[in-house]
């Protein structure tokens, strides 16, 4: 692994995307804003995808496929949605190539020109609700609980790998319901989904709260998200979950028939996480060594390298790398056993500690002799030596210690970087020099939070759960205020 | 579930679209060619999935994930493969919409007119080997092993659901290495691992080979096929492996260092398998009363229906019903227990039958009187009373015998619908009169392949693995033949 990285305080954005780099996570690809997720980066998303997978089933869900493609007049449909979507979009125009006359390659075939352009989807409401029409008649035919994994484009014109790409992956849970209070407690039951998954998956402590009416979805009535403090102060929106009334439903004309008798319009939910997690997971734990990956979405949660000087040292720490291998595998931890000739051992640990595997257990001929390995965490980059008798045990036990090591660190680092701030100064100053989550008061108005918006960058990141009433006078404005509300600037 | 469908003597195209629809597989959607594939059938794409993804793995496979678009020029760098596959496929033009100037809804920003046309990739060869020569100096960085889970688009005129859709999703391997004869063990690896995955997991009989020329991958030096022979006396193609040799290496160039210290082009495969898949199980096993799912892939393996007349009854045999769904769920078994009151015991009967779920369990008040159950097969239709305490038992032997009396049956069918043919005459007569796969002599050239195909819509499924040598005469043009190949027509 070559040494030639940045530091956070060098260059924070260059340190993060020389770890997405240079630990193999992706790349760029030769279309623009859209990157490669390489092998070593897919696996942490599969991993993620396992755990939300199996927490959606958990409560209820099944998984659907949607067409890629949307009819370009199904936008114009929800008013308020096409002005939040349908703008920076992939637009197909025509479905076939023919061979150049001058032989110089494939030209668009004119001809071949559709009636009405295409969309890719920037996310699926529209063509899910189309087709939920023919789904729903009666009160029996819901709720409806379904979630799609899939890619999705939005013409983003500054990109950034994992946070924000032309293409990413994601799932959107859509679902539909016979009453208001079915669709906003499954709103508010994915919320808790998505804040469970970051913070006992990804280690990652988030705030749950509600979207102002500037940062809501388009076409929503209220917007939920879990929102996560990076290391250079900046907030990161991991999940959103929508309300959206029967907006939808009435976009697309899906009535149904109740216990009573009256037909009503469907209520509606939709939820997504995406791709832009594994950034949110880099940057949340990784350090000037390169990535720290929490076990459980770490790929491998061991590597053991064997130290030698010669054939017979070489046959001597294998020999006992493939019990330790053995032993670990039969608790299920996934560990990987690096006797690679072809790299040094040095070679070895600087590359995955570069790339963030939570243990690192090295074994020498010392070792052999003492029946003991040498045990490093990536977390504290802490040493020990310990007995190979006890190894399965002493491993489960730091993984989960690890586990929650990083969860505390990440509570403890949004709590120090939480702020109040009750004038315009104090709010301008706290954002300049120490970033993160401010409390402060607000006017209530989009107006006024689009002027902080404009000078400051920072914006209302959400309006917390279970927020405490407190009369204040908001920073801009000096007009009255009921609550606090958070700012921050973010990704 | 209504009674109002095909059976397959009546119209067997009619009986699949019918299965597909009634029992909740899919459906057609606002989009020409795209199909949704509905929760049900999406649940047996996902055991499809698991269990190849799985089989991936233990053959040293990482997942990854490439760009959805493909620059149109990368088509035009590799000769053969752009005739194949640049032509009928959905082209990106423009990435902004705009809103009517008459207040219409949306329309196309002429001002964002891509540069150069992106196409919706039908298959990633071309952007992967972009890829891989970022990826390749030296033979110590060979081989790569990567799969893609992905959506496709290739633009087809006439589409049928799961069989041949505009969009469908597939995985494809995109392999590459150092030497010839590593990419051909590769190749064929990957086509032992596909048949493996139809006989063991789908229960479907496939006949192992390699395509003439005519039928191979634009871009490949030979394509290994498995081709399934479905109720109709049809073949289908099941699942590809392409030997690419160097060609996409030199189009792309991609070179590596050898051990010698030569520079040399890479060796490369790609494979390939799709929701084409959930179509051949459907007409694989499906009979007049519906769809028929083998175990492994049955997103439920067992169903529970309680029989009751009375609130009393319904709680007694709710109670002995909970006890069986616990005890099967203790083994694994994917248990429904269908203890709805709002649907009575025939509708359940014929809903589960009518979509294939393997093992229904019926119970009522004198089954429980008698501590028994009533069990009924669905792929013979055959019923019997057994004692409750031996139902964990019963029921996961029952599942075995079912995956593999299924594939008996598809094995028995596909040897019952081979033929062999001497003269133009026979072949005519068995196309048209029992259909099945061919064995019959071929002069070798892709004009008579050609001839053959337009005159009797059969084409060369494959040359069988392991084929005999026998010297014969064609039977179209009567020129000599080393060996006899298989004729059919297909999906």
């Amino acid at each position: 692994m070559a040494k030639d990285f940045s530091t956070r305080t060098e260059n924070y954005s260059k340190w993060y995307n020389d770890i997405v780099q240079k630990a193999d996570l992706a790349e760029n690809s030769a279309v623009r804003g859209c990157m490669v997720i390489k092998p070593y980066g897919f696996a942490i998303w599969e991993k993620m995808q396992a755990a939300l997978d199996q927490m959606f089933k958990d409560t209820g869900h099944s998984n659907a496929y949607f067409p890629i493609f949307i009819p370009k007049s199904f936008f114009s449909r929800e008013a308020d949605h096409v002005e939040g979507f349908a703008k920076e979009c992939a637009v197909v125009t025509h479905y076939r190539l023919k061979n150049a006359e001058d032989g110089s390659g494939v030209v668009v075939d004119e001809d071949a020109k559709l009636e009405e352009e295409l969309i890719i989807r920037p996310t699926s409401e529209t063509i899910i609700w189309d087709t939920y029409r023919n789904w729903v008649q009666s009160y029996r035919d819901l709720p409806i609980l379904v979630n799609q994994w899939a890619n999705v484009v939005r013409w983003e014109m500054r990109t950034r790998m994992f946070l924000r790409t032309a293409e990413f992956l994601w799932q959107e849970g859509h679902t539909a319901h016979a009453t208001k209070q079915e669709a906003l407690d499954e709103t508010r039951k994915m919320l808790d989904v998505y804040a469970d998954f970051a913070e006992n998956y990804m280690a990652v402590s988030v705030l749950k709260g509600v979207k102002s009416e500037n940062e809501r979805f388009a076409g929503a009535l209220d917007t939920y998200c879990i929102e996560a403090l990076m290391q250079d102060g900046k907030a990161l929106q991991a999940g959103t979950s929508h309300f959206l009334g029967q907006n939808f439903a009435k976009a697309f004309d899906v009535k149904f028939t109740g216990k009573d008798g009256k037909l009503d319009y469907v209520w509606a939910t939709s939820w997504g996480v995406s791709t832009r997690l594994v950034g949110a997971l880099i940057m949340a734990h990784s350090d000037d060594n390169g990535l720290v990956l929490p076990p459980k979405l770490a790929p491998f949660q061991v590597v053991i390298v064997p130290i030698y000087k010669n054939d017979e040292q070489y046959k001597l720490v294998c020999q006992k790398g493939d019990q330790i291998f053995d032993l670990l595998k039969q608790k299920d931890i996934r560990v990987k056993f690096d006797n690679r000739d072809t790299h040094k051992p040095g070679w070895k640990f600087n590359e995955y500690e570069f790339k963030g595997v939570p243990l690192r257990i090295a074994i020498g001929p010392r070792d052999v002799e003492n029946n003991t390995v040498e045990l490093a965490r990536r977390d504290t980059l802490e040493k020990s030596v310990i007995a190979i008798d006890q190894i399965d045990k002493v491993v489960s036990d730091l993984l989960v210690e690890i586990q929650q090591n990083l969860l505390q660190k990440s509570k403890d680092f949004r709590l120090s970087k939480t702020f109040s701030a009750d004038t315009w100064e104090e709010f301008n100053e706290i954002l300049d020099e120490k970033g993160g989550f401010i409390y402060a008061h607000w006017d209530g108005t989009a107006e006024t939070e689009q002027i902080i918006k404009d000078k400051t960058k920072a914006t209302i990141r959400c309006i917390p759960l279970q927020n405490q009433e407190e009369k204040g006078k908001c920073i801009l404005t000096g007009k009255p205020s009921s609550q606090r509300v958070i700012f921050a600037r973010a990704y």
